[in-house]
C-alpha cells in the first residue's frame, strides 16, 4: 500500500462549507502521481505512454473541510494486459474514511494512440503493491 | 429530458491534449445547476436545503478537446425519500458519446445537516423529466 | 466592447462563501475564448498560433456568490506587433462592479514556438471592438 | 524567506502543454496556505478572521510543464495595519525564475465582515520573515 500525505486547501471547498465532489479526485489524482513517480516510470514531460482514465467513481462517506489533514491511501485494484485500476481510501487524522475514488487506466501508446501492453516496470509496481496488502 | 449546451475550454483540457477526467464531473455539474434552476427550488445564495453528492462516477469513451461543443443530456435517475439520481451524457456535434456521468444526491437540512425529505417541487420536476424522457 | 453572461458555480466558490479569487480568472478566461471564437481565429483543436498569458491581473471590489449572474465586458487593451491586452469587467447583474481582470497575450508560432505578428483577423477584431467602445 | 516544495500536475497544464496561467495561482496559494499555517494562526474550519484577496496579479516568465519540480519562494510584501502582500517566485529545479505572484490580502471579522486589525501573531511572522529576507 502507498500512502499519500496531503491537506484539504481552501480552493477544494465550496460554500457549503465542504469540499466540493469533484475536487475529491483532484486527491486522488495527486496520490496517483506520486505513486506512479515511485515506479521510475515517467520521465518528465515525455511520457513513455499515456494513462488516461476510462472509469472513475467515488463515494463520499463524511464531509471534509478546509485545512483537515488527509492521508490518501492507495491500492492496487485489477490487473489487465493493458489496463489496470487503483483504489484509494481518503483518511482523516482521527482515522476516519472520508470518503473513497477508484480509477480505470488504460496504457495507450504516446504515438498511435492504441493500447499497449503494460510496461513491466509498471505491472511490477503495481503486483508489488498489491502483495505488501496482503 | 433536459440538455445543456457547452464547450470544453482550454483550462478543462491538460498536457495529453484532452480532458482531464475529473473535468468531465465540472461540465455534468455546470448541467445540473441549470437544471435545478429550472426547478425554482433555489434562492440565490440561500439554497432552502443542500444537495451534497454521494456517489459520482464517470465513463470516458471518446477524447474531449479543447473547443470541442458538447451537448450535455441530463435525466433523472432513482428517486427516493430523500435522494435522488441524475444520469448524463455527453454528446458531441457529430452525435458521438463521448462520455458519461452518473450522481446521486442527497437532501440534508442547511440547519440540521440531516437528511430531510425531497421537496416536492423538486420531486415534481424530477418525475416530469422522467416522464419526458419516456 | 463584446459581453458574455455567465453565474457564479458551486465550484467557483469556497468555504469562506464567496469567490475563491483565482476563479475570477477562469470567468474572464470564459470570456476571453467567447471573445476570439468571434474572430474566427481558431480551427478547433488546431489553433493557427498559440497566445500565451504573460501578465495577469485582477482586483476584486465585491464578493460573488454562488448562483451570482455576471456579465464580463471584454474590452481590448495595448495592442502591439506581437502582443494584445485584454480588459475584463465583471458586473453583477444590479450593475455593481465585482472585479476587474486584465490579461497580456503574446502571439507565438505553435511551430517554433518565436513570437509572430499578429494575424490580421485578431488585429482586426480587437480595432473594432475598441472603435466601438470609443 | 519561506520555501514551499511542489510539483506542477497534470491538471495544472492544458492542451498547449504548459500550465494553464491561472494555475500559477493555486500554486502560490498552497505556498500561502503552508506559510500561513505555520503562524499558528488558524485554527482547522474555523478561522479567526478571514483574509481575502483584494488584489492579484502573475508574471509568466517560463513556461510551466507536467511534473516539472517547482519551488515558491514566499516573501512578506507591504504590512499595512489591516492588509498585508505576499509576493512569490517560483522557481524551477535549475534555478530559473518560472513567473511570479503577488497577493494582497485584507483582514476581516468573520462575524461583521469589516476590516480589523492585523492580529500579533501573523503582523510578527511577516515582520520575521521580511527580516530574514534582509
Amino acid at each position: 500500500m502507498f500512502r499519500f500525505a496531503t491537506t484539504v486547501k481552501l480552493y477544494d471547498t465550496d460554500a457549503t462549507g465542504a469540499l466540493f465532489f469533484a475536487q475529491q479526485f483532484r486527491l486522488a489524482h495527486d496520490a496517483c502521481e506520486a505513486f506512479l513517480a515511485t515506479t521510475g516510470l515517467f520521465v518528465q514531460g515525455k511520457p513513455i505512454l499515456q494513462l488516461p482514465v476510462v472509469h472513475a467513481e467515488a463515494d463520499y462517506a463524511a464531509p471534509l473541510r478546509w485545512g483537515d489533514a488527509v492521508t490518501v491511501e492507495v491500492r492496487p485494484g485489477r490487473v489487465g494486459k493493458s489496463s489496470f485500476g487503483l483504489c484509494y481510501r481518503l483518511c482523516k487524522s482521527d482515522g476516519t474514511v472520508a470518503g473513497t475514488v477508484a480509477t480505470v487506466h488504460v496504457a495507450i501508446s504516446g504515438k498511435t494512440g492504441r493500447p499497449v501492453r503494460l510496461p513491466s516496470v509498471l505491472r511490477k509496481a503495481l503486483t508489488a503493491a498489491a502483495a505488501r496488502r496482503a
